[in-house]
């Protein structure tokens, strides 16, 4: 039986061979609890070294959705709401856990993933402008992605833009980089790790989804945000007892450009990929420059494309159509991409 | 400069060498996320086996207090609380954690971090006695740690004269075991993974303090406790993507015996410093039988012991002494208790 | 100086004058507290008796968005969230207490405020032919207005569509009566008390707003929907200790007819003044059957009407105009009602 | 059959007859709602005025319970708990409000209901003296009522050393009056409403239980405790339409001397009571000086009363004996005490 190729996304494999090759070296090292190691200290210096925020303070978190929990709740008040693109994954892919943390999400609607400035803008105008807002959830903090779930990407200028509206209303700027390493290796982006660190006031660095075994780098770039953040990330479940492991892959991803080669090897598959479906004629659904690709395919195409292929549902735009996801990762092999390409 | 020995805690290594191995073999594998995986399907199926209960349903969460969150939450009813030891670690080590959640944590006075069956069913029996008992937190579910927070073990006995409590008046039965290769390996314990199998209604197997990376086993033995508890587990922020690493080291945890096995080493090291701490005149705090040391020492001698030892401290009983801990584990060595013991 | 015309709301005044006279006839009789009284018990039968459904389960509340906050929480699991129109109370106007309870409203566009059984079929639908559904918010119940924040009103077979999507889908149907008694009094209503006792799983017959001091009348048609409902009212800060005054006024509003009569007044003067914008050429917003006009006035025309009148700001379709409310209610006077007609 | 004497509780009765009447008097009048009317700024005035405070913030709640959520969780933030006695309302008779809104209680034995501020010192400088105290909730709240739920009351010289300790450790300090009318009227009492607003961070004036239909006067003396106060009470639920009501009858308790009245008959009628207690022998549980009376009786002896007297059951000290509560009120009139002490 032949094997399948697996495209559907970029969490189906281990780590980065360099991050378990660390993992085996530091094993049987001592060091303390709860991520105050040294491991863990070296990668948030490395960390606010690459965004030029020595005073960041950088804590390691197990998944993305337990980030986005723990930073929305931490930096909102209790009657405060976080603005996202109705797409955002706060919004519609993480059960609710926003609104288990008490606050509501505001959805706006985007485009291709991303929010628009002036939607915000005159969403927060309309909010203050209604005599009646204090019976209303006050919008208290920007919610983007980096890349966004369709792949999408902000310039500078966008986050710029985005920022300066959070600062004319008194909201926190938070960026979720689930994706980020893919977004950094790509040619069409011009957002820096630095203009993150000068920009938002929280994002965080995705590390399962860019070749660790688990765990994000949430960064507080001006420091810490509370003196209690360590004891409600403790509250909220987050806080891992052997806080090192995280350290240590983030430490191994900071060190030698990992994290941008892992993002690369995403980049340059996903193009070769991207190339050979124009070559061949496929509608893209959407032009994302990251490591997801959304094609339309005709269902009976499919079908023989799923006996090989391994992929990512995404809708169904007519009865004779469905959009698929392929994505790629640090872990995509020239192989396995050409082997796909020969299918098409 | 002479090494420090190391004996604070039992979560400052990283893995059992065998776990690291499994992790570097499968590495490359692709498979499904959020451990709906072969391996995780094989590490549950282990685990059915151990507890013989095959019906079992078995999810891994990254650490200790985001289990116990997400299996209290998932099980009370909103007007339910926890009866738990005051010395639980749901009681005083979580942050209000569950409180978080919105439950209130009844704390009962334990013995030596034992709750005792009498007290458990006087005070919910006292709680359906009051006339007003419907405004009052009622009684949802007992809360243990097998061992408990002092080491200390419940028997068999014991447990089932809880669990029948639980059964007479509907509450939940719900088993911590952080810590649980020590009490499964240590000669005072006749409670074994079966008797938790037989006796719970959820309970969850230590793997961040007995060998693994980070993860628990959390294990309802009747099978899934509600069709939504995934949606929940998502909701909690504790559903990983990359759900298979843990499910592998799980697997590798109850393949061989491994799980025992760094149980017994915890466990054989520790006996070792008892006889050498008793055989030295050392008063011990309490008599705990599992990995978990706690000396009383004067504060003077102490002083020269921290030159050589990392050590837990515990409490200050008088102005002369202070209650340390110390802790063995998988990870300790012929070679550090031998150098300890000959420091005392 | 002349007095002014209040037509801003329909809470502006006290009580109807028949409920202040049974709270004085009633005032020094003793009785136990927590709605556990007889005037209360009364107050349950005659609502039992008007909607058909002698089993009913009644519990007065303070407020309306007390009400909401409580029956959503109760008869909602943690994973699942609440669908409304985007216009609904719950979504926009009671500064996320859904949210804060833990739950998502799932807001779908709707049309003068009502939802569309379409819509919700779609989107049930949608969501559960989604692969990734269990990682989304569940919908388990769907909430509507009657009359809506729009005055607007649902005829008997919408609301027994809506009632047929939620039992096709196992989701709850609950209805906001805040201004109910506005509704049943409309000639174009078709919706009686004894279709929400059968068509729907909870809703209450508004009091603040009909009538009363204080109060909401939530009502549980098929009797309690849990157990623990009571334990979980005063859990949530809902259980009055003097129960029984809201119970009085439910009492008097429910015999002799006085829910009717105080929806009736509120109808007929909304109606007299609907007529007059008419025939005096005003353009109404939307053409709403009950207490509540919203008519389009130009700014230079309201600023000498706002001389005289009290009214409510709706909203700016252009530089030029404002929409805004005008709502009667049981307190509504003839004098009032043709000095407001004068000045048109 | 002859009528039963009431002396269960103090809220078994309507409103004081001169709250009625104003409530009669102000009926028709227009004002707007949500409290922000002028008899609710008229109250505030006045409570103002009594505690020497004229910039304090003033909201009126419609129970205690919700007071008493409100209060904390606006004050805590999210690691925080609220330090009061064991018996404190907030820790065993509100149904687990306080978790519910994500808050722990750190419960501390009490004497007769009182908490001692050298175990509130004890407790918190151990707290912080604790190595791990980042994983633990952090004191952030002292709570005590005056009158205490067993009727005993605090001296200033005990509130100013526990306001002393919050302010040694950055806790607010906040007093629950539910029955401070009675506590107020009290020939033992000490402690001033200019104490309170001296002393304390937030306290509540108890209106349910001291002669209103509903409602408690939540006081934070230096001010709105946050700039989101109301849109905070609104997302709680505890914002009510019309705000007047409440509003108009703790004007009317303001004025005259009306709550020092209604305060004064409770306790006059309880030392009554408690004199011919003492003369014909019967023991007390504790000697509470306000208007609650705690009696060990006969069990015997307690059925005939039961035959005419409608009591609090308090406890069982042992099997032929039973505590029981008589209390008084605003209401309680010279007839049936004479009645009841008749029949002791």
């Amino acid at each position: 039986m032949e094997q399948k190729l697996w495209f559907s996304s970029d969490y189906m494999e281990g780590a980065h061979p360099e991050i378990l090759q660390r993992l085996f070296e530091t094993n049987l090292a001592h060091t303390v609890g709860y991520g105050l190691d040294e491991y863990s200290e070296a990668a948030r210096q490395k960390i606010a070294a690459a965004i030029c925020r020595e005073e960041a303070c950088v804590r390691f978190i197990s998944g993305g959705t337990q980030t986005n929990m723990v930073v929305i709740s931490a930096l909102l008040k209790p009657h405060e709401g976080v603005i996202a693109a109705a797409t955002g994954h706060v919004n519609g892919h993480e059960a609710g856990a926003i609104e288990a943390g008490g606050h509501k999400v505001l959805a706006l609607p985007g485009k291709e993933g991303k929010l628009d400035e002036k939607a915000v803008r005159d969403y927060v105008r309309g909010f203050y402008a209604d005599e009646n807002h204090e019976h209303i959830v006050h919008p208290g903090m920007v919610y983007v992605s980096q890349p966004t779930e369709y792949g999408t990407l902000y310039s500078v200028s966008e986050l710029e833009a985005l920022a300066a509206v959070c600062k004319d209303y008194g909201m926190r700027f938070y960026v979720d980089g689930a994706r980020l390493a893919y977004a950094l290796a790509c040619p069409e982006n011009d957002v820096t790790l630095k203009d993150l660190g000068r920009l938002t006031d929280a994002f965080y660095i995705g590390g399962t989804k860019c070749g660790a075994l688990y765990g994000e780098a949430l960064v507080f770039p001006a420091g810490k945000p509370a003196p209690w953040i360590d004891t409600f990330i403790k509250q909220r479940g987050a806080m891992l007892a052997k806080g090192r492991i995280a350290g240590i892959q983030f430490d191994a991803l900071f060190t030698d450009g990992l994290y941008e080669k892992c993002g690369k090897n995403g980049i340059d598959q996903a193009a070769k990929i991207k190339e050979a479906l124009k070559e061949k004629g496929y509608p893209l659904f959407l032009d994302s420059p990251t490591n997801q690709i959304f094609v339309v395919m005709e269902n009976e195409a499919l079908k023989r494309f799923a006996e090989r292929v391994v992929y990512g549902f995404w809708e169904r735009p007519d009865e004779d159509h469905t959009v698929i996801r392929l994505a790629t990762s640090w872990a995509t092999t020239d192989e396995d991409v050409a082997a796909l390409i020969a299918l098409l």
